[in-house]
């Protein structure tokens, strides 16, 4: 069986000799087996990457088949960014321990590379969240985000006011730090740190949660993927700005009276998996789950 | 127009007085309208509803085109159980302040029913889940549930390991307390207590809340509604019983190695709103968003 | 130098094998001291401990200079309220991971009850709860808590309302599964998971934490260990009964109108450590602080 | 009898026409009763005060015998720090609902002015904290705080390690947004929000509550107020700064390798308070205590 991926990206922070300790390997597998590869441009790669064919990392996505990502989450989230825009899928190779994208061990990556070449794999689609910032003047590009888009005040020390509407309903003011909104895939990552509830991946949902806020009722909130939220900053707020990141990187600031509007993007993420490959696997190894080392079982008597 | 609704179920506990009142204005206003009441029988009615037809609750919603529940949210519940089965829809009004699903108040009351028997509301579908526990020796009936179902350790002081799978999946082993399995509708009753998130009644989800969770990772976590939920009770636990409740009411106790499943129900609930119905604005009342007593806005200067 | 540890009382489920297993090397060791040894009377423990004085569980610690507890902080707790009593000092042997009271592993057991006998370690007074229950008619036996006393609804699916005093003074009605007065020892156990702070033992504080509250404003409240705690039960609630444990084990039941008063004791107890004993190290290793599984360290560019 | 309150200093922001308005009722009442008001020198104050003798806000403390703060709680840490240096007792009226410093109603103002020049008040110390951060070449100047010193992150969408120690001891490697260190006083303001617990001011107590922290078992711990807390920002870190404010004003940056310490400061704050104050009153009345709007009483059945 074949399935088509002729031209493979290889992508990672090869200034990173973990990672291009691996790169290396998955190369030499690759050209074993008749594929090309090329990487992205970019600085202090070591020699031996020098007769590998590199583009820039906004061009690579268009040309390949498939993108091996290799490193933790965050290098994952950065070429997916640019994978969603044509439509190539994933695979993540995780350096260390596993991360939540980049989930296949440097111990099983071999193997599973050649599972994949050979057709055999789960492919599954993630959503993915597009933000812009509108004000009086213009507005900002699109960005995308396969984790969040967190809005944060940019003044330590001070508070904010933000309302929130979705699909043009007025729905609150918050006053805090700021707010997050989360994919599914993003529900582990930021969003959990704020008290934000884990959704798992084929839910067709987005989750908004509140960072710090001064109202003890100002909970997690789950809502349709379908839905367009708005956030202004009060008009009438203290503080000058707020600044917007997409997945840790930066979209730009809003000043008072501007919006950050957020949507489902039409574009999203494949991300391929082994067979077999488990979420509920992945959340208990991440979170720890059944590896309490808290023993508060409660008093045992002698003869219990 | 014409509703339909010609036969019309009057759901609440008369025994008690706020109840009985606001009930003798709608009796008085629906035979004005030349339609048909009926009551639950219950003990302890006041009079004058001697001569309002009365049939068996369990038989009441099989006989009427409406049932209004005057009450809390609690005698709605109570209410909807008996609505599903023969779908009929639901309208609810509270007899004091608003309530999640009690959602018209007393003062509007009348004015919410004409507009209602005029054909001019919003309908809205609900789902409801369905659980039973199953032993060596049997299963118990199928019960339905709008809000959530619980399961909750027997003995004071003592935790109990439940081992919850997805679709078959094994998920994890909880200690602690208990488990709530919730709707969107119950999202913002006894889960929100535990540190789940609400969900708007329009996502396809349920969510898993673990009740004082011994492992701080053990986080809320939100399935698509078409999920089925095993639970079982650690066939080496220590402690004797666990006990179930659909909404607040008795499914039955749990013994170690049994297993308690919960899956969403065929039936659902049909809620009628007034026009002009806002979930967000129940949300901003009911959990005072937007009315913050706690003021710690920063540090103001004197010339801030 | 000697420390007049001369008669040794060994505490321990004798039944459970890995408990039986370090008990037989502490009492070598200790007749090996040449010092007696008394365990507490109790079922099915393994002839090897036949030539062993026994003693009732309540009367060994009148008779003893020390005790070694064996197991889990269970088992410590157990010991805990009869150590009390007759100011008898207290050393935990953990038989398997460490726990947060019994901090000695089995690998180091024998090392350092070695040097605890020749008067090298750590000692530490941590305060105990004294809790009774007073109805119209009568009050309990007051019963010490190392840990925490939890008060809570013995019914699945009702909530109740309870009112709080402290010294005299009214703080609040709580509506929920119910409330848990934890010492500094107990904020790392039930009231953790119910949102607690973590308290360090020579902080001279008591915490109250409510269980599952649907006030979601009701949150843990940190008070003087000198304040004395009123717990009424609303007179007009629902629901028949709350029950009380103190550590896990049972107090008693309190019915409508009843009163659960919470004191610090006069009694402590006197926990012994080997020296460099630190607590902040048992925090890391008992919450795995440190030790993050997860990895959504944010977005990481290629040139990063 | 006569309190030796001779010369009040009058602070509030009086460019804002509601705080204006007071104070002008106060100085009239206060020159009524023969007393002497200073009041702090600022900008676009309205011209009924133009007669009214003015300070330096940094030297009005050192004259004065009494500190009325109008405004918001703000309005009162503001003053506090200058209080504090001079062992100025406060008291604090806020301008619309109470604060938890500003606990003088308008409506009350005057009378409570009266008792409080009469000698009947309560007076309370409350402890403060003092923050400075030493970098290899200096030590920036000890700043006070009553509320808290919260160390966060400059950076939108990077998460920073930092090293807690406390009194010399290594604690915990934090990794999230920030820390916040807060006095009981504090513990109602941005800790809350970050979930650790209310501190009643008379326990001797600092709680460091960590900001939307990575790893979920990184709980709110809380130690001595006699402690020394020193925090580094890990060397290692990628990100460039960390900010420190102090009761939200900022103390200034950290890069890698600084080390902010705080301590409880000599200098306390005295609060005079009308007699019959009540902190729990307080609590109910910032936090909606008993003033529960979500009705999940459990289901109802039509008998109950």
């Amino acid at each position: 069986m074949t399935t088509g991926f002729k031209k493979i990206g290889l992508w990672g922070r090869l200034a990173d000799n973990g990672v291009a300790e691996l790169g290396l390997k998955i190369i030499s597998q690759l050209q074993s087996a008749k594929l090309k590869v090329v990487i992205p441009e970019q600085n202090n790669i070591p020699k031996e990457f020098n007769k590998i064919d590199a583009l820039p990392a906004d061009e690579l996505a268009s040309k390949v088949d498939l993108i091996i990502a290799v490193g933790g989450d965050g290098t994952l989230l950065h070429s997916a960014r640019k994978a969603a825009v044509h439509s190539v899928p994933l695979l993540g190779v995780n350096r260390g321990r596993l991360g939540f994208l980049t989930d296949i061990s440097p111990e099983l990556m071999t193997e599973t590379i050649e599972t994949v070449l050979a057709g055999e794999y789960v492919s599954e689609e993630r959503l993915m969240l597009e933000a812009s910032i509108t004000s009086s003047e213009k507005s900002t590009k699109p960005m995308l985000a396969l984790n969040d888009v967190a809005l944060k005040t940019s003044h330590t020390g001070h508070m904010q006011d933000f309302h929130t509407s979705i699909d043009g309903e007025y729905v609150n003011t918050h006053c805090g730090d700021g707010l997050i909104i989360a994919t599914p895939t993003g529900s582990t990552a930021y969003a959990l740190s704020c008290g934000g509830p884990i959704i798992k991946p084929d839910v067709g949902a987005l989750v908004i949660t509140p960072i710090a806020p001064h109202t003890l009722s100002d909970r997690p909130l789950v809502i349709r993927s379908t839905s367009k939220v708005d956030i202004r900053v009060d008009p009438r707020s203290d503080s000058q700005l707020a600044a917007v990141a997409c997945d840790g990187e930066d979209l730009g600031e809003m000043k008072r009276g501007d919006t950050l509007t957020i949507t489902t993007s039409e574009k999203t993420v494949r991300l391929l998996h082994p067979q077999g490959h488990s979420y509920y696997e992945l959340l208990r190894s991440k979170l720890s789950w059944g590896q309490d080392n808290r023993s508060h079982k409660s008093n045992h008597k002698l003869n219990d």
